[in-house]
């Protein structure tokens, strides 16, 4: 991974960090970098996830699927149980991962309406077990495999935690089971089964995955300057301080549109609290020049801009033309025109004085999204450091999923009163 | 649709809109509603789309379409030229329709290899016919359906405007096609042929589409307190002068997702111009409570959340359960479950402190998603008149063609030269 924060500079732009401050900030990333080189020794809660390349045992999880050969992978999960596992099998290019991390019935009807039941295998990931939208689901999708005849306790595997109701169905049903390992948040777990198993049952190369966050592991360095995790998680520390309270994530890849979800749950539930944190945008290159980036060009300067791209892919041919606008294109790649927008829209930020940042990987694949994935987790936490917030939790949460336990009748919570004194301005 | 601002209110929270500041606003608002009727009436660059329910000619999308019934619509354009498409066809649940609108080889090649070419039909849309992404994608596209025995002269419709090199190649070839109709740009044509044609050929209900967007032409009156679409616009504007810069736009409907992004697009290109201009953040309930709602809550106090649903779903009882944690589910729906969810999480966030707006339509289908489409490019249009921005136009989107078209060697353009003079500061 590579990062080039020249963009986001003072003598570039007037809402940039300037070299003085990052060598006084340097310090601090100093200290930051001994906290997280213990946290990760003593594999404490959160900071265990920088420990997940080694401690990840990939034996289990391919014993898991050992077995099947899905033509499809349905993952039961919501939170950070399933955007691990869609980003990777989508920087894989593996086709046939859904996941049901919602509880809207109509998509749900429709899902396993279209899935090759007697051919999908059923992933159910949940820490606790007892996640309701996620049981929901998986009570539902039993039914349906039931109805279409098919024994889904032949088609199904657990991920969860040390114990709980899954584990215990697990075990009534001899399941085979992955487990969540402790220390991690869900926003954390991509680099453990739980993010790693659907690829590993659509045939995806896991080890590369892991080898990439290794590499990631040894890049760890106490410096800004020498560790391109800490200098993007330190500039978009220095840079939020300076007003740019929204992250604008743009990759130059259809293959990390999944890797911008993942990332903006691990930036907003990481790093927003106590007043703090930069709202994730979510962006696409280059289809988004045409979309966001008049925003981000003529709004206010109160973005980081972070553009990612792959250094090397399978490349296209342009098609010569005879229609003379375009005749400049015969000749050309699909990819030489994006990486030509690529340097133009980020040319084009800094001359309207939007700072931004370049994350490059060698190749978009398997050993380059898991160093990806963990660069911008040791990024998160880096940051988190730096602002001094409780990157591992997410308190803020709690209140809301009261008030619905209450609204469904499962127990007395005062938050549920606050939902019916709602004030209503109704314009019909 | 309805719109409830009860939660965006200075009486619920600190960054909210007092009732006599909305009261002197719709002084304004009526104002801006007879520029509007007037520019909709002359049929005005840009106001013209708000005519569109009426203008638009079914009969020629039915046209272009008819003899063919094809597995898969490939839609090749880019910026204003696919969201609508997108939306239309996800909102409908048709499956089957896939977008080219980003010029990235290895997606191009994953995509051409998966399609059934052969019972695929192409809809190249450009109102120029010059655009470099699309023209190029389009090339790609022709010489894999050649390499495939497949005539793509055959399986081939075009939008484009009144002239230019997709016009000529359509009369070359006899393909089908549709104008896309002056005074549009492209953000704001959704309810052309642009965003009807490609399910008008999976088999939609687009009159009813039309339908939807009538009813919302219907609804515009000259009071923010009698016309959902201007109170939303209204309350957005309030809102972002009291510090809301971020517009975190959070459907409850899966369907709804690609709605997200159209909206995301629209409120950007639109309203981000002269250092305005909310940030659009794209969410899904209930998923990105598990993720986005930390930030929303506990972050900064500089947004509006946008929560919106169908009022009515097809639903799923969720079986009884016999773990006792979740034996509350049991007798519920899935629908329910997300109703719950969707209630609480507003008032959760009023509860910190956090502005929001409910949307609501009565079900998420063909009329439906014609009414939310039409009500909020009202609603943006309104926005832009109180902001006194051009809506209309993308000017900051220049400067990175220039740059583009430089690198790739097609004319001198000093953008290019700044491309060539960054400054760079590596991190490996």
């Amino acid at each position: 991974m590579y990062i080039d924060f020249g963009n986001a500079l003072a003598a570039e732009t007037a809402q940039g960090v300037s070299e003085e401050s990052l060598q006084r900030l340097d310090e601090r990333v100093v200290r930051a970098h001994d906290r997280i080189e213990r946290g990760i020794e003593d594999r404490e809660f959160g900071y265990a996830c920088l420990a997940l390349p080694e401690d990840t045992d990939v034996d289990a999880i391919r014993a898991a699927v050992d077995g099947f050969d899905p033509e499809a992978v349905l993952t039961v999960g919501i939170g950070g149980s399933s955007p691990g596992a869609d980003t990777i099998t989508a920087a894989l290019g593996l086709e046939g991962h859904y996941t049901l991390d919602n509880i809207d019935p109509q998509y749900t009807l429709r899902l396993l309406d279209r899935l090759p039941l007697s051919e999908t295998l059923v992933n159910v990931v949940s820490k606790s077990g007892t996640t309701a939208e996620t049981l929901a689901n998986f009570l539902v999708v039993r039914d349906a495999m039931d109805d279409a005849g098919v024994d889904w306790t032949d088609r199904t595997v657990v991920t969860s935690g040390d114990s709980g109701p899954l584990v215990e169905l697990a075990e009534t049903h001899d399941l085979p089971t992955c487990r969540v390992p402790e220390g991690l948040p869900g926003r954390f777990s991509a680099l453990s089964p739980v993010g790693l198993l659907p690829a590993a049952a659509l045939g995806g190369d896991i080890e590369a995955v892991l080898d990439g966050g290794a590499d990631g592991r040894a890049s760890l360095e106490p410096s800004l300057f020498d560790c391109p995790a800490y200098a993007y998680g330190a500039v978009a520390y220095a840079l939020e301080q300076r007003g740019a309270t929204t992250n604008a994530f743009v990759p130059y890849a259809e293959g990390l549109e999944a890797f911008g979800e993942w990332f903006a749950q691990l930036w907003a539930e990481s790093l927003g609290k106590d007043g703090l944190g930069q709202t994730p945008a979510r962006a696409l290159g280059a289809t988004d020049q045409h979309s966001q980036l008049q925003l981000y060009r003529a709004g206010r300067k109160d973005k980081l801009v972070t553009l990612v791209r792959p250094q090397e892919r399978t490349d296209i041919d342009i098609p010569e033309t005879n229609v003379e606008e375009l005749s400049y294109l015969g000749g050309q790649t699909l990819g030489e025109l994006l990486d030509a927008e690529f340097e133009a829209t980020e040319a084009s930020l800094v001359a309207a004085g939007q700072p931004n940042v370049r994350i490059e990987i060698d190749r978009l694949d398997a050993h380059g999204v898991g160093e990806l994935l963990y660069g911008m987790e040791a990024a998160c936490i880096l940051a988190g450091e730096l602002s001094g917030v409780s990157t591992f939790t997410q308190p803020a949460v709690e209140w809301g999923k009261r008030a619905a336990r209450g609204l469904l009748g499962a127990g007395e919570f005062e938050e549920a009163e606050a939902v019916e004194d709602k004030t209503v301005r109704r314009v019909e």
